[in-house]
């Protein structure tokens, strides 16, 4: 790769680019870019965002060649890879996302339950688009998608798109990353024997040296105090309450189980109590996102305008790595593991075979290859099943613009309690998103 | 069948014998009774009963000897078919299984959700140890088994015995019964493309002479009031208030999906409404059916003393229809279709092959040879997969006589919110239940 | 049924029309015939066959109005049963397709190896074209094929159509009909637990009244002198010395393996033995048939001469039984079991879900409903599944006429010996069939 | 590792052996050893071959400590890896198995064929004895297989054992190094879309930087002469006469279907001008081993006579290559990717889940991750599912002892005409064979 690559990040005036784009200097030997396009429909984020990357690049990789634009086909015409971590909708969207169970009693959370129902309604068309866009204009580049609902998103841009495309989430990477500090070896050197669906997946067994380290994991965890635990997980957890609570609550179930599980399990193990806690707080995750967003882009505006230095800036590093990895791993054909959602093809027999799964693959210059996982232990089968057709009613409702097969994904949902509750929810996230639901007739 | 059968009734001294009796009597010709043995352990119940069913066969099979006892042995040994209507703990622990969960905030159900968990647990020990005797005893017999829940019972007893065993559930026959009754056609016209577990299964499509009946009833349904509805029904449904209800709601959710689910789906899909009822009664099922037993006996032991005459007696026909239809087909090896809980065998692709579904089964000598049913639509196949996965654990933790598989089981019900009110109801249930849950460990 | 059916035979100059009538006439009261239309693209063999059943209905079904026809569209317009009996180019074409692969080393027949193959070649336009016209022309007709083979022919319709349609081979009941005979018992109180593929079958067990006689009947048979099991079989049998030999080969396999197969299985069997034979011959069984239809043609023509009295006449039993049975049942809809050809749906897991399978099914208004087989023994399983993907190849050869994939179809028959051998044989074929393979590119 | 691993080879007298430890000696820093043990029953090849091994150590590896045994224990206890290439009967067992087919006009092959079987039948005891002993004296132990039929004996050591292992077969290696010299790329740079059986297995696609480098090949190959081919492959192909009929038939394939297979796939593509062949040579591929490695066992006792110079040794490079890559990649857990035999657990779901498969898989310190490889292309699924059959049945055989098993297994072999054919060459296998097979009851 003697030019370097021509890669475009849609939604590039988040917050998380500069900590992306930090993962790109850090591998550039490895993964050198020629060209970077950041492409975004807000245009003050867009610019504030530019500047700092700008900066960045200045000295660590002067030779690639920086775009801003709010124009997608300029991010999608010759570009090498797309990278996708657009938020259609934008945190107010989010916000209503998680508002509305809430007022149903039903757990109010970004991607899980109906909050990730209302997010893929609204993001699928959108993404569906663009793979269509990508397909038509530059079919040989590779789309990277890291906008969520990652697996619901990856199931409509296979159904309806013959692009090359793999979606990304980071937090099995986060779940390795957190492992292998806790551990104190690299990250890589573990093994997840890890199946599931995005947000709802497990590591059955963590492999060191051969040695699955679960058993022994769990023994060390019996005799250590959860403050001693978090604080391996250093600064940044114990800051964000939400982020303590997630991690406690997945330490629990571990301890319960011996498995593993996504963090996001939390919401169907303790659904009641993280409801009555999303009650009494009165304030949805995005709104504190929202605040935490601000923050960093005042800063990045200060350090834009000169008032702080540049060296200050940090953030998104595990997402930079499972990103630039997974990039450099298709450009080098290198042959890595990466848990990525991927069509199924046999590896969880229990599960359709053209549903999208999160199993580690072997990623190369071809794409993803998953590794066969065999049969999946009968005490999370059932809720991965149930959360497999809920997801495969969802992306046909969108598909099909269809309210009824809406209505009915919604109901076949675990955290919603009836069929009426659904129709409430659904009345109102079509009531309050608007237009960009309109389509479901 | 020059001779009749030997047929014998665990749990004889139940007031829906004399029903069973009539069904007998009714097709006295193709399934002749020489010898009936009447076993409970209830002595008082089994006098009472056993005289009615003593004047029942006396005018109407009188070449049938009539044995009353308290000794399994005597029930099981030279027998033809051995039928067992048991109910472990009798109605008393009926009402614990379907009071301590409402306690927590869940559906308290004798079948459904932690009820029917409860149930399992306390009854498959017992029906582990009749199949096992009777394999001992009397390998040659058939064990009709309708005590409930039915599906766990049998898929237990597959797992441990070798017996020659079918498990019924008059349930299917009713919805057949009350179509039929509703058409006014015979309901053995019907054909039922029906699939799913034993109180979690649907109708998906109903043939009356080759065309599916159910868009034309669906459509009629739109246009009629439900009283004139419900009176379709007869008498007896509108007298109960459960049954009316369980009706309604059964319409109701076939108005809006099209499929005809078993009358027990409601506990799923108006869980919200359901369960502030029953907080709102303070009276359990099994307390109203308490009441009902004590007036029937009453008016059996006034019959009994001469103080009424024997002709006003009745019920419990839809429950004889299946048991002697079932046990005609068998003994006259005559190929008839009933709906049965039956090893799978690839009749549900999308459920575990060994598990027990209910399907329709063409019946003979043989046994039950289930039909090939296919794939279930997607948006009841999730929450089936989640029940069976829920099943396959309660039978292993009965089997293992587990704790930690007991609560595992539980958890993975989709009625029960969290592993902690899981774990509550558990708690309780061995609590309340003593000696008969103290082998889980 | 008060008015009577429509129904109409396409190929109806068959010498096998008159046995069909006689299963006709004898179960006139529950299947009435009041049009029966004759279809044949042969006028004289319509013309004679055409007298002998216009004679046979006189006296037996006066009501019952016959046409005889060259026009398929007569056939089709305003019938409720279309039976389709045609042999697509005649046993002249069948005697090429038994004898090119004698010539190359291979078993010449009719149904099985590359004999069926060209069969299927020249067959399956012809009734992929029928059954688009009866889509078109009259989509609430049933057509019960009997043309082979069989299993394919259903294959291609199936994949190409939506009509209401069961293929049919008589094989399983000659099997039921000699078993019932050779027992002493009638032959529908046999259950067969029978799976495979067209002429590729297997009973696995043959119950009576619960009890599978099978390992009974070896022991029997192992003590019995083969003359006189034949004996039991009827003259038929004796003066048929192909069916004698089919007869003797099956015992043979039934002694060595305890399952009871179709006769077909010989030639997969005693490959060696059977194609030396056939060398030895010199003579195709496409020719004896030949000689024997004109037995029975010139038979035919004394009778409509006067010259024989019209009661001499006899044959075909089985096939009417069959036909008129399945016919009756779909009618009546009476759910009786016959083994069909199907779709699977999971009835044998370990082939393809939509591929035709010979299975035992429920038969009603509705159609077949085939019964969930389970797993194949595995000392079958491999043949099985080999041909399996031999028939799925050919018929896709022939919906997309193609010429590499019928080379790559033939290839994989196991009884074709290497790719050089299935090549030549299908240019032999091509060159001897002419117009009928010109579609192959 | 700094210590180096204690390895031993089990049929260390092999001519093969030289060649192995050469591969050692090439990748001595990242796979070292400390401990080598040579374990043979005939101690005259372990003399002559381990006084080659010892010279060859002494300059390369001098750490090494090297020891020559009969006693298996010694080469079980504390070893960590168990290299087996025994050949069970020796070359002479060999020649009995390729001669006895070739008398009956059946293929006469090694691994492939009734001459496979037959190596099973003789293999398979011993391994299963092998496994058995490393279980219980050293279970920490990797048993690294290459003894053949690699498949067969993988599938008897999993059914029978829970030793960690892993059976190799140097096939699909030999055909990426030498398609990585035809395009004069490093063959690890390719990945093999590979599926299959031992020795009866396809690359559907071969990757190179993440294209499909098979069509382009096919392209090439029509253009290039034969000769100019077989050039590319070395004085190797070009010498031995067998290996150059394998690669011009394998060519033949490739360019009519698309796919690479494993050479032994001519024995079902072009059995009969290999039988024709085989039947002419009046000589097996056992006797020209047998000369092959008399003549270097001869040159290996002139250099350990020191009349030549010991440079001249060469050979089984590629043996080396994949069986100390994949000691390396278990013993380092660096996770590569090599095609294994493993069980299947859902990478080919149209193979039973425990069937042992030939697939790419991921290697690490847990063994060896296959990867889900999808549905398998219909024209070759058919002779592979029957393979897999007769496999099953083979296995099963030797496990249970049983002749009728054995016969119906050999049967069932598509290269086998007829059950009497396959009755005659067991029947001589089991004469010729003797003491070895006398365990058949």
């Amino acid at each position: 790769m003697s030019q370097g690559l021509n890669v475009s990040i849609l939604g590039g005036g988040s917050a998380y680019t500069p900590g992306l784009i930090h993962g790109f200097i850090n591998r550039s030997q490895d993964v050198p870019l020629s060209r970077l396009v950041l492409m975004d429909i807000d245009e003050s984020k867009l610019d504030t965002v530019g500047y700092v990357v700008r900066h960045m690049l200045q000295d660590a990789m002067p030779q690639c060649k920086l775009e801003l634009t709010t124009d997608r086909d300029q991010a999608i015409r010759n570009m090498d890879f797309i990278i996708c971590q657009i938020r259609v909708g934008g945190l107010q969207s989010r916000h209503i996302d998680e508002s509305i169970p809430i007022k149903h009693g039903v757990i109010g959370q970004e991607t899980t339950g109906p909050g990730g129902f209302a997010m893929a309604l609204r993001t699928i068309p959108v993404m569906v688009e663009i793979a269509a866009e990508i397909q038509e204009k530059n079919p040989r580049a590779w789309l990277i998608n890291y906008t969520n609902p990652s697996g619901l998103v990856a199931e409509a841009i296979t159904k309806t798109s013959e692009i090359r495309h793999i979606s990304i989430c980071d937090e099995p990477m986060v779940l390795q990353e957190s492992l292998g500090a806790f551990l104190n070896v690299p990250p890589e050197q573990l093994f997840f024997d890890y199946f599931g669906l995005n947000h709802l997946a497990w590591a059955r067994r963590v492999y060191l040296q051969g040695v699955d380290i679960l058993p022994q994991l769990r023994d060390t965890l019996e005799h250590t105090p959860l403050d001693k635990i978090e604080g391996l997980f250093g600064e940044e957890v114990l800051r964000d309450r939400k982020v303590r609570t997630e991690l406690r609550n997945t330490l629990r179930i571990f301890k319960e189980t011996g498995m593993l599980p996504s963090p996001y399990l939390q919401y169907y193990w303790f659904t009641d109590e993280i409801l009555e806690q999303q009650i009494r707080s009165g304030r949805t995750r995005a709104q504190e996102v929202i605040q935490m967003e601000q923050e960093i882009l005042a800063e990045y505006r200060k350090v834009a305008a000169g008032e702080r230095p540049f060296e200050t800036l940090r953030g998104g590093e595990w997402h930079a790595d499972m990103m630039v990895g997974m990039l450099g791993a298709i450009a080098n054909d290198t042959r890595e593991v990466f848990i990525v959602n991927t069509p199924n093809h046999g590896a969880l027999p229990e599960l359709p075979f053209n549903k999208i799964v999160e199993v580690p693959a072997l990623v190369d210059a071809r794409g993803a290859h998953p590794l066969a996982m065999g049969k999946m232990p009968v005490e999370v089968r059932g809720l991965i099943q149930a959360v497999a057709a809920y997801e495969e009613l969802t992306v046909e409702a969108v598909l099909n613009g269809c309210y009824d097969t809406a209505l009915t994904a919604l109901s076949c949902h675990p955290l919603v309690p009836s069929r009426k509750v659904a129709k409430n929810i659904l009345d109102d996230y079509i009531a309050a998103h608007g237009e960009s639901l309109a389509y479901l007739k």
